[in-house]
C-alpha cells in the first residue's frame, strides 16, 4: 500500500479551504420540504456540479419531477480498481423554531465550547452537507497529492431526503447502468462515541399492519349485552397478548426463520461499549430490558426481531365513563426484522394467527403498513474488514461494528435497484441535533472524516 | 279479596278521562337537562301536586336546588294495610333532532297503527308520565268506586331523572322520616312483550375503573429502542387478557364470592321466553354467546357478573403508521355485579392483580369510575309473588319474572337511604322509542297499565 502521509497531510493543509467551502454550501438554505426554497435547492445542487467538476469529476445536475439530483462520475487511477457509489444529501431540515437558534442556522461558524471542543454550527452540517464533504475533500486531498482516486467513483447526491425521497426510486430504476457500482458508500451516520468511529452492518427490516376487529354491528350498552354479546377489546387484547410467550420470543410459527445467532466475537465487541441495561433504558427511566430474555440490550435493539403494538384503541376514551361495549377495537403493530426474515411471510403468518383468534360470528380486517427486508452486511466480507482497520488508524480507539435498530430506506433501495450492498460509515455525534435547532458538526468530525476518508479509499 | 270488578269497570269507563289528563301533562314541556326548560318542569310539578290533591292526596310541590319533587301522602281504607312509596318521574328527555317527529312531541295524539294496534304519540308517553298516570288512575278509580285506598301511599316524583338526579340522594336523606315506607313501586321499566308483564327481580351492580400504564418517561422510537424498552401496551393487553380464563370466567381471585346459581325454576322459565341467543344476538349481527360456557344469554345477562373493556387506547392512533412505542397505556373496565358481590372488594382484587402485572420499572394509576352492589329481591318474595299473581290475571301471558343487566339508580338509592326494597313494574315496550324521536306508548299498555295496578294494589 502506497504512503499515505502526504495526502493526509495534504487534507490537514487544506482544511481551512474545505472548512469554507462547507460554508458556502451551508449558507445555501435547501430546505427540500418547503417550496419556497426550490430555487435554493437547485442553487446546492449546481453548488456540487461546480466543486465536482473542479475536482474533475464529469458532473451534471439532473431534473426530477421534485428536487434535482447530482450525478458524477471519476475513473480511478489503476484500471482494475474497483468501482463504488457514494451517497450523500444536499437538502436539510426546516430550522424553526428561529427563536431557538443561538447562531443564524445559515450563518456557520466555528465556536469553541467549554473544554476546548470545536464545533462547526448551522443547518445541515451533520445531516448532511458536512458528511457528505468530508468525502470530497478526501477526494482533493487525492487528486492535489497523487493527481488521481485510488477508485473508481460515482457519485450521487439526492436533494429530497428530507421529504420522503419521493424522486429516489424512478431515478435508480431509470439509471441503472449509470449508477450500478460493486457497493455504496453511505456516509449520514455517526460515530459510537468522540473516540470510536463505527460502522453499520445491520440495519433491521420493518413489517406494518393494521388490525380492525368487528363485533356487533353497532356500539351496544354494557348493561343489556354484557356478558353475551362479543368485545372487541378483548378479542384483540388477547390476540395481541398471545404474540409473545413468557420468555419475551414471538409465537408466530416461522417467525424466527431466516434469523442467526449474532457471532460471538460481535456480542463480546459488543460487550465492551459500556452501553448495559442500566444507560441505556435508565435515559428514558426504565431499567429491565422487556423483551427476549438473556440477551443484551444492543443485540436486542440491533440483531433481534420485535414485535411491537404501535398504538391501540376502541371504545369509550374521553372523560369520565361510558358502559359500551364497542363494536369496533383496532391496533397498528410494527415487526422489525433481521436477517433473512421474509416480510411477507411474516405479514402472513400474523394475519393467520390473528385469524385464528376471531370467534365466528366476529370479523377482523387488515390494512398493510409497508414492509422492507432487514439489511444485514456479512460481519466478515473483506470491505467491512478494511473500513475498519482504516477507521482504527485514524481514531483513538478501534472502530465498532454497530447495528441500527431503526431503517435507512436508501440501503434497501440500492439493493433493489441496483443489487449493491452498502457501506454505512459516518462521523455525526449523538449530541450533534440534527432536524433541531442548533445543529452542529464537530470540527474533528470534519477534520478527522475527511481523514478517515482518505485511508478508507486506500484500504479499498 | 274484595270482588274488583266494579274498579275496573270503572277504570275502563275513565279511560278518555284519563287520556285526557296524560294529555295536558305531556303538553308541559318539562325538560330537565335544559335550562330553558326549568319554569316548565315546575308547572309539572304544579300539575300533579293539583291532580294529586285533586284524588285527595295531601301533596306539595318540594324545592331543591335543581328541579322540585313533587311528594304526596294518602292513608289507607284500612289502618293494618302495609304503607308503599310510588316513585316516577316527570322530566322527560330533550327531543332533538326535532325533524325527526312525525308529530309535534308536545302535542300528544292517538295514532292507529296497520293492524289497528293504537299508540299515544308524545315525548314523555312512555317514559315516564304515561307509566306514572297509570298508577294515578288507578288510585282514581278506587276513590270512584270504594272511596278509599287499599294500601297507605306515599308518593315521590322526580324531576330530574333524565339529567342524572342531583337532588335526589340529599332529598332522600333530609327526608327519610316521611318518605320511608314498607317497599316502593317503581313504574319505570318494560313489559317483557305485547302479550306478557314483567317483574324486574335484579339489577346488576357495577364497579368501573380506569387504568393507566406508565413505561418510559417519553413515547420512544421503535427502531431505536423496541425489543429492550417495556412497552406499556404490551403490559396492558397481557393484563386484560388474563382477566378471562378460557372458560369465559373472571380469573380474578374472590371474584365469585356471593354470586348464586339461579333456581332452577327461574331459569326453566327464561326458557319458555323464546330469547335465544340467536334471536337476542342476532339483533345486533351476532350469533354465539361470548361470555362464560353453558349458559343462556339471559342467564349471561340477568344473573352473571361480567368484566367488559368499555375502551382502550395507547400510542399513535391517527391516520398511516409512527413506530413508537408509547410512554403510557390506558383502560376503562367495567365490572357488572349481581347476588351479593362486594364492590370494594372486587375493586381491590382487580387492582391487586393489575398490580402483579406491572414489570418492576413501570408504574399503574389507577383511577375510580363508581361502584354499586347489585340488587337481588328474592325470588319467592310475598310482594313478588302477589304481583305476579296481579299481572298475570290482568294480561294474556302469565307474568315473567326478569333480571335487568343494567342498573337503575333509584333502586340502590331507596335501599341506602330508606332501607327498602324495590317492586319494579311497567308496562313500556322495547319499541317505545324512549329518548328518541317518536317516542310512544301503547294505548293498551295505559289502559291494561291503569287496570294492572287496580290489581296489584288489591293483592298487595
Amino acid at each position: 500500500m502506497t504512503d499515505l502521509t502526504p495526502v493526509l497531510d495534504r487534507a490537514d493543509k487544506n482544511l481551512d479551504k474545505s472548512l469554507e467551502r462547507l460554508f458556502e454550501l451551508v449558507r445555501i438554505p435547501s430546505i427540500s420540504t418547503d417550496p419556497s426554497y426550490k430555487a435554493d435547492c437547485r442553487k446546492a445542487a449546481e453548488w456540487l456540479v461546480s466543486a465536482l467538476t473542479e475536482l474533475g469529476f464529469t458532473a451534471s445536475v439532473r431534473d426530477t419531477p421534485g428536487h434535482p439530483m447530482v450525478v458524477a462520475h471519476h475513473e480511478a487511477g489503476r484500471a482494475d480498481a474497483p468501482h463504488v457509489l457514494f451517497y450523500g444529501h444536499y437538502d436539510v431540515q426546516p430550522v424553526d423554531p428561529l427563536e431557538l437558534w443561538e447562531n443564524d442556522p445559515f450563518a456557520p461558524a466555528i465556536k469553541e465550547l467549554d473544554g476546548g471542543r470545536k464545533i462547526i454550527t448551522g443547518r445541515g452540517t451533520s445531516d448532511d452537507k458536512g458528511q457528505l464533504l468530508t468525502f470530497l475533500e478526501a477526494c482533493r486531498a487525492y487528486k492535489d497529492t497523487v493527481g488521481s482516486l485510488p477508485v473508481k467513483i460515482t457519485i450521487l447526491f439526492e436533494g429530497e431526503e428530507e421529504s420522503g425521497s419521493p424522486s429516489l426510486k424512478p431515478f435508480l430504476e431509470a439509471n441503472r447502468d449509470e449508477l450500478k457500482a460493486e457497493y455504496a458508500l453511505v456516509c449520514d451516520t455517526g460515530m459510537w462515541d468522540t473516540q470510536t468511529p463505527a460502522i453499520a452492518a445491520t440495519l433491521r427490516g420493518l413489517v406494518g399492519e393494521e388490525v380492525t376487529v368487528q363485533a356487533a354491528d353497532r356500539d351496544l350498552h354494557s348493561g343489556l349485552f354484557g356478558g353475551a354479546a362479543a368485545n372487541p377489546i378483548h378479542i384483540l387484547t388477547t390476540a395481541l397478548a398471545g404474540l409473545r410467550d413468557e420468555t419475551g420470543r414471538i409465537t408466530l410459527p416461522g417467525f424466527y426463520d431466516g434469523v442467526e445467532e449474532t457471532p460471538e466475537n460481535i456480542k463480546a465487541s459488543w460487550g465492551t461499549l459500556g452501553r448495559d441495561a442500566k444507560s441505556f433504558l435508565g435515559e428514558v427511566g426504565l431499567s429491565e430490558p422487556s423483551g427476549e430474555k438473556g440477551r443484551s440490550v444492543l443485540e436486542l435493539t440491533w440483531a433481534r426481531p420485535t414485535c411491537e403494538v404501535n398504538g391501540i384503541w376502541g371504545g369509550y376514551t374521553g372523560e369520565g365513563f361510558k358502559t359500551v361495549i364497542a363494536a369496533k377495537a383496532s391496533a397498528k403493530i410494527s415487526f422489525r426484522l433481521v436477517g433473512t426474515q421474509d416480510p411477507d411471510k411474516i405479514r402472513e403468518s400474523f394475519r393467520t394467527y390473528i385469524r385464528s383468534m376471531i370467534p365466528a360470528d366476529c370479523s377482523v380486517e387488515f390494512h398493510e403498513h409497508g414492509g422492507s427486508p432487514a439489511i444485514q452486511l456479512s460481519y466478515d466480507s473483506p470491505v467491512l474488514t478494511k473500513a475498519k482497520a482504516a477507521l482504527s488508524d485514524e481514531w483513538p480507539k478501534p472502530a465498532v461494528i454497530v447495528g441500527m435498530g431503526g431503517s435507512i430506506p436508501i440501503v434497501g433501495d440500492f439493493q433493489t435497484y441496483l443489487g449493491m450492498d452498502s457501506l454505512l460509515v459516518g462521523f455525526g455525534l449523538i449530541d450533534d441535533r440534527i432536524h433541531s435547532p442548533n445543529e452542529k458538526y464537530d470540527l474533528n468530525s470534519f477534520h478527522k472524516g475527511i481523514r478517515s476518508w482518505v485511508r478508507i479509499l486506500a484500504a479499498l
